[in-house]
């Protein structure tokens, strides 16, 4: 019997409408499905009935499949024929240890396609309207993870962040003290804004703004979340945080005095 | 009358399955689509005949439409009661200059919404089989661009790009040897893997493996073009080079050792 394909696939940020034209035929045509629990509801309804669901998320208390424990459950229902779908939040290249998958699924000589998704960083810009990058005061944008591979140790990241970049930090974790002095010894000042986005294009989806100094006191969050931190945030749509917050955290007249001041500054620079 | 909604939209790299649910939605409701020369033809055939095409891109010769002329457009439709998209290769808030775009329609007072896309880095890594990050080798991710708002200057980029990072620099533009001479001045090894990949996604897409060092000898490829540099370049899926090279550039048996050396190297840290 032939080995079946397995499709590593990015569910996107959660936002059903967020999946891509070929996310969904991949979905459809799929016998069984290992999703993470980061995966929507309303994401996972689609998926037809007929299709095994395999959870490899975290749930009820219960600790998450070890990653080996994941490829090999690829791996096996692969070689038993079946059409085989790792569904991930985001999109499965960004700190989604899809890399680990695939390296397993081409030991055990099985065929693997790669469906990209709207990673988290891009769902999160587009639904809060902070446009990543800005010739004017952004040129380089740069994703970091807040989690590690060894517990109690940050991530590696660049040495020095530079000014004129944007930041995204997945997976920020409860500690933002510690991440802000983390910023600061990169070289961020604490004045740069930046945004915390919780659940990113869903019903829950929750915003708040501060500065790298003030990460600490944000009331926190449920996950998942994700930081921006970078100028541009200045341009984050002032309407739509007054809507969410009602002049929490950060006043609606500072926020858009701000954003007239980039906004005219741009302009000048244009000239 | 009420003016209508501009939706700033992300059409993807190329393949038109890799547009979202969202995308296809509003392109079907769409009164005016501006378009770049970027979006695919394939794209294009998907919007309904009834929605007037505004190509704002470079074409046949004549120079692209000036920003503040795209801006001039997008406000004029909406003022008329239209319902706007602003289609863009990849995703607007990733070196698509919609943040101007959307500066520009709220001081119009325009209601605007944001449809995220797969940005061509993304879609170029699932492409070839490049996971952008990876927990042994590649903790970071950067993305700068070749191109710069000032004519002959390169655009700002970070001082030093860590080693353990994925740089992905979109439009690297002609000049190979410059921007080899830039990666090394900032820290990054000669030796380093990188991917030249033109037209990810589509039919003609075509892949070049290489070095930082070895970039300026490699055959040019048309646009558009992303380059992709770091370790992970490695662990590219050596049978789709192989069949789309048959051994040019780099010889498929290098390159299955290099990928076994740090496959196998994983596994001991993972360890």
């Amino acid at each position: 019997m032939a080995a079946g394909t397995v499709f590593l696939v990015g569910a996107g940020p959660g936002d059903p409408e967020l999946l891509t034209l070929k996310a969904t035929k991949v979905l459809r045509s799929a016998d069984v499905v290992l999703h993470d629990e980061l995966v929507s509801g309303e994401i996972l309804r689609l998926i037809p009935t007929t299709a095994q669901l395999i959870n490899v998320g975290k749930r009820s208390g219960k600790k998450s499949a070890a990653q080996e424990e994941i490829n090999r459950l690829l791996v096996q229902h692969a070689l038993m024929g079946l059409q085989v779908v790792r569904l991930k939040g985001g999109d499965p290249f960004i700190f989604g240890r899809s890399g680990e998958e695939l390296q397993a699924l081409r030991e055990a000589g099985i065929q693997v396609e790669v469906v990209p998704g709207i990673t988290a960083a891009l769902g999160a810009a587009a639904a809060v309207q902070i446009p990543l990058t800005h010739r004017d005061v952004s040129s380089a944008l740069i994703f970091v993870t807040g989690s590690s591979k060894h517990p109690g140790q940050i991530a590696n990241w660049p040495d020095r962040l530079p000014s004129n970049a944007t930041v995204v930090v997945y997976m920020p974790g409860n500690d933002l003290g510690s991440l802000s002095a983390r910023l600061r010894s990169s070289g961020v000042s604490g004045e740069t804004p930046c945004a915390i986005i919780a659940s990113a294009t869903q019903e829950a989806e929750r915003v708040q703004i501060t500065t790298v100094a003030n990460l600490a006191a944000s009331p926190e969050l449920p996950a998942p979340r994700l930081l921006v931190v970078g100028e541009v945030v200045r341009l984050a749509d002032a309407s739509r945080l007054r809507q969410q917050f009602g002049g929490f955290a950060i006043s609606a007249e500072s926020f858009s005095a701000s954003l007239v001041k980039v906004s005219s500054s741009s302009r000048e620079n244009a000239k």
